[in-house]
Order: C-alpha cells, then structure tokens, then sequence
C-alpha cells in the first residue's frame, strides 16, 4: 500500500482558512441543509437542531462534536489480509472508475454489460498499483435494474480479493451488500437468517453517497448511509459540485459549500452510530460555460482538490477526492494531460481514498480499457515520484566520478553496473523505442499499446482462491434475492 | 508576463542541502573540471586556481565568490518593449522547442526545412503563452551548416518581435548573434564596421551553453560564451544530464555533478565579465537502462527539477529547467502525460526559463506542430493554476447561495450571469463535447484539432512591423556573411 511520505502542497493561507471556515458556518445555520429522509431529520431533531420540514439548521459546533467522533483513520479489510488498506494518514488507496454506463474499447463505443463489468473487476485486482477495482466499474445495462447490484457485489467479492465498494441505491440494496459481506468474511453461514447474522468486526466495503448538491441529501442514498452506519461499513459522504450547476461559479464559495455539505453528512453519521467510519468526500469540477458540458482535469478541479485535502486535514478526517478525470471522448493526448491535471494534484494534496483512478473517460459516461492502462501507467509514475529522496554520503557516487572522469560517461561503471536493475523507473505503456524501431513495431501509438495491454491482462488474469462454502453461500444468497425482488432466475456465473 | 506566486513545493531536508553541498565541493576540488580552450584556462590560472593542462581544480570559496558577482535576475530586451521579459524571481519565462533535425505534421515525418523554422517562430510569435519564439527551433537542414546561423537569427529577429536565443556554434557565430542584435537595437548602422559598433545596453539574446558532462566544457561552445560574456548578452550554463549515460545512475550523485559544472561555467563567466547575466543551468533526465535510449518526462526528471530549484535558489541564481519532455513518436497520450509530468513541476519548482515550453516530441529529435499546440494548452491551464486563489468575503457568494438554496442549480443564478464569461478556465484545445456533437463534428481527437489550430495560427500570422532601414541593414549583413563563410549567395527572405 502506497504511503504518501512527501511534503503536502498547501495553498491557503491561515487568513483564507478562516474565512471559509465562516463561510460554512453560516450556511448551516442561516440556510440550513435540506435531508430528504424523515429519519434523518429525526436524528438532527431529537439532539436539539431546528428542523423546518426537511430542513435542518445546524449548529456550527454541534457539527464539530459529532465529526470529532469520526475515526481519523481506519482499517478496510480485504478477505485477503495482505490487501487490507488503510485509510487516512499518510495512506493513498486507488480504486477504479465508478459508474459509466458505457464502455469503449478501441474505436467501439457502446452500452456497458456485466462482461465489461467482470473485465474491469479482473483489471482491478490484476495492477498492483490499484487497492481497489471500485464499485460501479460500469452499469452493466443487460441486468435488471433492481438485482443488478447483487451480480456487482458478487463479482467484486469473487474475481478480486481486494477491497469493494458497496450499493447505495436504496436500504435495501445496502442491506444485501452488508449480509454478503457477512458470508465472505464467514459471519453468514444461514442466508435464511438475513438480518439476524452477528455483525462484521470493522468494515469490509465502502461506500460512496453523493450530496445532491447545492445542500440537499436525497433520501434514498442517505437511507443506504444509514444501513451503513450502522453495520459500521465505511461510507464517503461526497458533495457533487461542478461549479455553475451545482454550486457557484467561484472556487471559495465552492469550498464552503462543500465543508456545509460534507460535514452536515459526516454530523448525521456520527449521530447513527457515534464513531463509525466515514470518509470527508469532494468530487469538485466545473461547468464548461461555453458548452454547458461538465468539463473535467481543469485548473479549477486542480486548485479545488488542493484546497480540500488541507481542508480535510483540519478537521482531522480522511478524504476522498482525484482520480484520472477527462473530457475527453478518447484515449487521446487530451485525455492524458486531464487526467495527469488533476492526479498530480491528488498526490501533491495526498488524497486519502481515490476514486476514479483508473479507466474514467469522456466525463465519467464511458468505462474504457485503454485509458485504464493510460491511468495506470500515470499511478506508477507517481507512485515512484512521490517517495523521499534519500541523499547521503553513499548516494553521492564519488567512487563513480572518480572512475569515469571528465567527459567520459557512466553507461559501463561500475555504480552503473551494480544498481542498473532498479535505479530508474520502468515503464509499462510509454515507448522510448527509436523512431526507426518503433516503425519496424507497427508503429503504435499509446493508445494502441494499451488496448494490447489490457488484453494480455485480461488473458493472464488468475482468479483468486475463494473457499468454495463460501461461494456457494454467495450464490444462493444472490439466486434467492433475485427472485425475492422479482427477477427472473438466471444460472450463476462460471466463476 | 506571468509571476508565478504561488509556494515553491520544496523537497530537500537542509540536511540533504548540506550532503549535496559537500558534493560539489569535493567535485570541483578534488576531481576538477576540463575546460577545453586555452584561454578559459587562463582566466581561472590567473585568478589563482590550479591548473593541470585542460583540468582545473577549483577553490569552492572562490567558486562561490565569483557566482555571487552574477545578477540574481536581469531584463532582456526585445525589439517591442512590450515583449520585454525579466528573468529571475518568480517570474517563468517560455520559449520553444531547442534543436531539431527533424519535423513532424500529422504522420509526415522528415527533415527540418527553414520553411518550418519560420513556421515555428511564427507560432512562438502568435501565442501569447510563450515568451520567445526560442532559438534552434529546428535545425534547417535545407541551408549549409556554416551559415544557416545568418538565416536563423534573421528569421528569429524579423518574424517575431519577442526576445530570442543565439547561436552558440562558435565564435565567429556568437559574434555574428551580437552584431545583427546591434543593428536590430539600432546600434549597427555600418555593417562594415563590425566589432566597432557601440556596445548594446543590455542583453538582447540569451543563449544556450552546454556542458560535455561529466565535467567537461567544450571549446566551441566556450568560446561563443566568452563573446556572449564580454557583450553582456545572457547565456544559460546547462549541465546536460542524462543519468546512466553523463551521470551516475543517482539523483543525489547527478544533483551535485550539476551543481559543480553549473557553478564552475558560472564561475568563468563572471571572470571574463564580472556582472554578466547568466542563468543556472538544469537538463536532466535519465536513460532507459532497458532500451539504452534516453528517456524523457520521467519520475526522475520531475525529482531533479524540484532539487534544482531549490538549489539555484540557494546560490541566488535565476535557473533554468523543465518544459514539455517526452520520449514518445507521436503526440499521443504518453506525449501529453510525459509533457505535463515534467511542465507540472517546473511551474512548481518555479523555473526561471524554460526551453522547450512547446513542440518538443521524440526525446528532442523532431519539432511537432500538432505537439505544440498541446503544449500551448498545458501552459495556458497551469498558467491560470498557478496563480493565487483569492478567498475573501465577497468570493464566498453567500448571496447565490440564499438565492438558490437546497437542490436547485446556479446556471441562471445573478452570480453566474455577473461572473460566467470570466469565471474558468477557457480550452484552446481540449473538447468537452458530448459524444454525439463530437461525433457529429467529425470525430477529431487532440493531435487532429492540434493540427487544425497550428495551421490556423500560421494562416492568421501577422509579422510584426520592423524599420525597412533595419530590416535592410539585417538583410546586407546576413548576405555579405554568407560569401564571407564561403556560401552561395541565395535571394533575402520576402519578410
């Protein structure tokens, strides 16, 4: 797991923080935070919050008692130990693309299926840069809406043993990623008891609930949060703002709206479950004012991730943010530099938990396979950028100056020789062949080595071990479910 | 011009800065530096250091003394004061691609013509993003070696009114780089009387001096410099550093190696002419220990451009370093991640002059148009990133919040309307259409619209105006050298 062990790159002085600290303070309490669902407000009701409707007004400091409550750092547990991450501190955790509902590979641009979505799963647990392969890798659009999550948790429990991202589509479906998670980590052995097996010891999934920005939560995500909460499985509590649409067209009163978003959230998990774990969430672009297009990798989403992570810190929390956004339609230059535009920053601002990380393309509306292996090829980059450089005596060379002299050069001495193996970074996709033997090669582009990338993965990949009881508890589980919720039976997979 | 004031990201302990210290000092007096002409021999005999044959073992202390006699920053003057840039502080200038034998558009690759040097200088003149069109911008491979220099300096000179770098081939070059920039400052209204026309007022060029590294100064390039030098024309001393091959395979070993050849070319410079501009010089990458071929827009260029500012910031020199590297064939998506993963750090880092700032592709063998304007859009955004958030009252637009409250949007709100055209971050380049427009458009990716941009610039391309009488004066020098150096004569340029 990649520890972040640089200097953080902060920009706003102690002057701004105070000012955007007012800035939230008084949008919770002057214009308060709508909650669409009942129970919700209950919580804020009942600890003394004035409610009108579904509006509550909070208390700035009442907000601050219940996030001090929140865990600043936790353990997500991945059924193999060895993939158990942290998050917080210094950590980074990488998860892929969440959410497209189309894929494209190559010049084929289409409706994502539960094949793409098994392929993505398989990429995800195949790089050991990725901690994650995420949640939603794709909608896969040949599944009933309504089951569809079971055949999604189900892939993420069995072709990875990495960490997962649960379903926030309703209670319900939070329910079902909690008892399935239960029966990987062996605490669901009767899926006729639903409800009733013991709980998990920490959390075993994350899970990602969107504020419908400006100042609202949507009652069927919070009603998933809640499910969370109290199962004590992890959850990111985002507002979504891109700035012109959701928020103001202005980065500080984007970040005060944010701080008034993400913390009301956190307030409310805290009052469900004092100390459970809960992630200080920010997806934060712009609108492209020309267009009317959401517009992603801008300066702007670069200075806003900056800014948060220092945000977050000050409230002693970890945070999500980042990944390797674009708008990019293709796998293209474009593309790179959005995505190297706002990870680069993910790093400088050490994002704890980053979504995204691999695969996003054309505003998060496609899954594709060659910007994934372009994302990776950026993470292992960073990944090797960001260590300390260690200067001492030793790693001056003298020895090497003094055999190679004035105007010689170092190709065969004898330092050369002894570190050449792991002196440099190695790259996976990028081509340093000379233009006449990358000719002789077929002469590809980066976008084409990548989809060769991506298939010979997918061909090597190797499922990992699972206990077949376990399996087969699983499957029943999703067999049962699915006709619980109306669905016509289908064979499960093969794996 | 653009000040970049936003924190330096700085990743030396003062503990490394102290072990890199002792580095170059035990460089420079124990292992010693060649100096390949006779004459930079003398001034460092004379100043009382020790010589053996072409080696000279250099006092720290008197290494140190002389670099502190080096303006920390200086103008230099273009023919339009306007263009006048500053270098040194947080001011980052930008100049164009260096050295070019080879030209790349769309998938045409071959030689570089002087029609393509135009095309680039006219590119550099167009965007307000560079500073200089730059020098070599490719090396005209249609004109005789011995005075295509003539050509070049006249295109750079006439074509653009922005500041530009000389010739550094020889003496005889540099001088002819010194007497067409007398004239074209209105210092030579008799060319016969080269070398006796009144002394400029400052710098007007600034021009590249590399190093033979390891530890090595070339007796041609020294010479063009000790014209630079005693003209007080600005000159870059630039370590050449590609690690495995010039350098040992450290970045601590390769920092120090630098910091003694830098140093030691700075130290000369002040002796020949105490008080000439100069600048810290910084190229550095490493090969690929795989392929053997060099490797651009890596981990390790982007650590060493962060160490180098801080240490020229240390010595009080203005440095140059960075600009938009990569390995790649073609500007596609390794071009734009490897080019933003060294233009990132060199705006944080704060290089003082940045070469290659646009159209360097293949590891600086080919000059692209389509890369160009890549790099164009890479500047423009960290341009609008690195400047300062301002986060006061007003910025918060707390009154666009009362306005839209919970769950509506702010695309029609005052604020936005006030604010929308100005707000973001506008593309030169990058698309943020939806699939279908973009479809519908034509299906372009990057390096096809790059391509359709460049060549609008050139058709849009207005020449500065010049003074006939000088633009005379230019043409009756370039062609009188031309016979001189024992070429054909061929018909001035119509601009």
């Amino acid at each position: 797991m990649f520890r972040n062990e640089m200097p953080r790159y902060e920009i706003l002085s102690e002057e701004a923080m105070e000012t955007l600290d007012k800035g939230w303070r008084r949008i919770v309490s002057e214009l308060g935070v709508e909650f669409a669902l009942p129970e919700a407000v209950d919580y804020f009701e009942k600890a003394g919050q004035r409610v009108e409707g579904a509006k509550v007004f909070l208390d700035p400091e009442f907000v601050l008692e219940q996030v001090a409550k929140a865990p600043s750092e936790f353990d997500l547990q991945a059924r193999n130990a060895d993939n158990t991450v942290h998050i917080g501190g210094d950590h980074m955790v990488f998860a892929g693309v969440y959410g497209p509902p189309f894929v494209r590979r190559g010049d084929q641009r289409g409706d994502a299926h539960m094949e793409d979505f098994e392929n993505f799963v398989r990429l995800g647990q195949s790089f050991p840069e990725m901690d994650s392969a995420g949640g939603t890798v794709v909608e896969p659009e040949d599944r009933p809406l309504d089951s569809r999550h079971l055949d999604m948790v189900y892939a993420l429990q069995t072709l990875s043993d990495k960490p997962y991202m649960g379903s926030v589509i309703s209670a319900e479906n939070a329910r079902d990623t909690i008892e399935m998670g239960k029966i990987l980590f062996g605490k669901g052995s009767d899926p006729s008891v639903r409800g009733l097996t013991p709980p998990l010891d920490g959390p075993v999934s994350i899970s990602l609930i969107n504020c419908n920005s400006p100042l609202r939560w949507d009652d069927r995500m919070l009603s998933a949060m809640l499910e969370y909460n109290r199962a004590n499985q992890a959850v990111v509590t985002t507002p979504f703002l891109l700035m012109g649409a959701m928020s103001p067209v202005s980065i500080p009163a984007t970040l005060v709206q944010q701080m008034a978003e993400a913390l009301s959230g956190i307030a409310l998990t805290q009052l469900v479950q004092p100390g459970c774990p809960v992630v200080f969430g920010s997806f934060l672009s712009n609108t492209d004012m020309q267009s009317g297009s959401p517009s992603f990798g801008t300066p702007e989403s670069a200075v806003g991730l900056l800014c948060t992570g220092q945000i977050a810190r000050r409230f002693n929390l970890p945070w999500r943010s980042g990944g390797g956004l674009t708008s990019s339609q293709t796998p293209d230059a474009q593309a790179a530099y959005e995505a190297l535009m706002t990870m680069l920053p993910t790093f400088l601002a050490g994002a704890n938990f980053v979504m995204h990380a691999a695969g996003w393309l054309e505003g998060g509306l496609v899954s594709s396979y060659e910007k994934y292996i372009v994302d990776i090829e950026i993470l292992r980059m960073l990944k090797h950028e960001f260590r300390p450089l260690e200067v001492h005596e030793d790693s001056l060379a003298f020895g090497a100056h003094e055999e190679v002299g004035s105007g010689g050069h170092f190709l065969g001495a004898a330092h050369t020789l002894e570190h050449f193996r792991t002196c440099f970074y190695r790259p996976l996709l990028s081509s340093t062949e000379n233009f006449d033997r990358w000719s002789k090669n077929g002469g590809a582009d980066a976008a084409e080595r990548a989809g060769r990338i991506a298939q010979e993965t997918l061909d090597d990949y190797e499922q990992p071990p699972i206990d077949d009881a376990v399996r087969d508890q699983l499957r029943d589980y999703v067999a049962r479910r699915r006709i619980e919720l109306g669905d016509e039976p289908i064979p499960s997979p093969s794996f």
